[in-house]
């Protein structure tokens, strides 16, 4: 976990659950994707911005680890922060917990691509300093190379 | 219901289960949608090949009677129809049944968007024929004043 | 819409959105229901304790008019009340909003499960008073009959 | 991959997509559950069977790795098979395809659970045979303790 990171708190719908009464492990990585598209806008440029200035930022891995399961009537706070960045690629880490009980964490990797080449591209350049400092690194790592 | 219809067979999915251990409501218009698709590309336009030719079906009403719920483990049949067809909005009915039981029905009601300039639009002129025909109808009704 | 109603404002998650650019009209229902939630914890009882008590309140009908489409990046404000109540059945109304604009309007109808027998039931009586209240009604209405 | 596998073809369902014009990531978790769901059947045990009879095999990890966007539109094919099988655990492998495209590829990692104590428990005697032979094991693996 790194020093800057952002909490959300999610009130957990009812639409998540599924028959075992909890939470459907799919529901995760949307999770996961509302606590991202608020570390964009911490960054300086909400995601809705990213896309409309012509840039994808596409997701080329994930992990979950599931601990216990969130239920209907929870609020659950989702804590995410960037691992680390690379001038092509990234990855950001999550931790959801229930009041102090880790309920799952995980990690997502991104590509950016360019919209109007669909092609893989780099980060957009005003994203690389906001990035770096939240991932703690003083360059971009080398890790550019993987999907 | 109409004499030109088309079933789709479909397994529940667990993930469109809810606690109360039956499929959550909202995922049946995802059912009607798949439904819907069938439809179109018996009419000889899947509706992938619409939207690459620069239309939107939008939708624009929905409304479901749901009468019994179907589980996890069933395989559900939903039968749809065109209910009616007018130059600028359609209509499709919709049957969803578990052998001989009936379990929802409902109707979805759509505009015509023209992709590239974001406003309603006549219905591509290809595909009046066959809905008509699939609508018993002989003309255009009226309704497309109706969103 | 009544007098008692209650606002929920939601941030458009990327995942409710569709390839058409706007959220998914099957969305709009999860959105009716986090708002009916907190319709049913201002009435004095959470839903997800209702379901703990022994009832499931079920949803019988739906029905939705789209006018706009909402987008990622959109906070909407879901405003919803209690239109009617009988003694086995109501009526949730609901609107949608972006700022002054109406996105979109519904109803759910529903009717009282008991869990223990699987079959349809009187509402739970500390819920009389307040449903009632919230309906803006004297008596229970006499629309229990209807699923 | 193992030897013994199972291919399920799948529409995909335009609401499975987004706004980046192919289908959500989260939705492969959806994909996988219903190859995992085909491959408990052919072991014998069709999984709401195994439900009905007191067990729930829970999600504990997932990893996917997305190499390219399905879209609607597309059949794909998903194909699953059983990684390893301890007492208390085991992983499945998926790929999805789209003809001889690889678009994704992961794995699941589950525990059971007895439902009468929501604890932790030793898999269901009759799946043990046939899920070792799956795996291509003479005996349960020793990773039965990770989660």
């Amino acid at each position: 976990m790194k020093t800057h990171r952002c909490d959300v708190d999610l009130e957990v719908r009812y639409a998540e659950t599924d028959q075992m009464g909890v939470v459907h492990h799919a529901a995760y990585l949307v999770w996961f994707e509302v606590a991202r598209t608020r570390l964009c806008a911490q960054a300086g440029r909400p995601y809705a911005s990213i896309e409309r200035a012509g840039h994808f930022l596409v997701v080329s891995g994930v992990d979950v680890t599931y601990r216990e399961g969130a239920r209907y009537g929870d609020v659950v706070r989702v804590t995410s922060w960037v691992d680390w960045v690379a001038s092509r690629a990234m990855q950001f880490g999550y931790q959801i917990r229930r009041d102090a009980r880790l309920l799952a964490d995980g990690h997502t990797r991104h590509v950016w691509v360019d919209q109007s080449t669909g092609r893989h591209c780099r980060m957009p350049a005003d994203l690389a300093a906001p990035f770096l400092a939240f991932a703690e690194q003083t360059e971009l790592s080398r890790r550019g190379r993987e999907r």
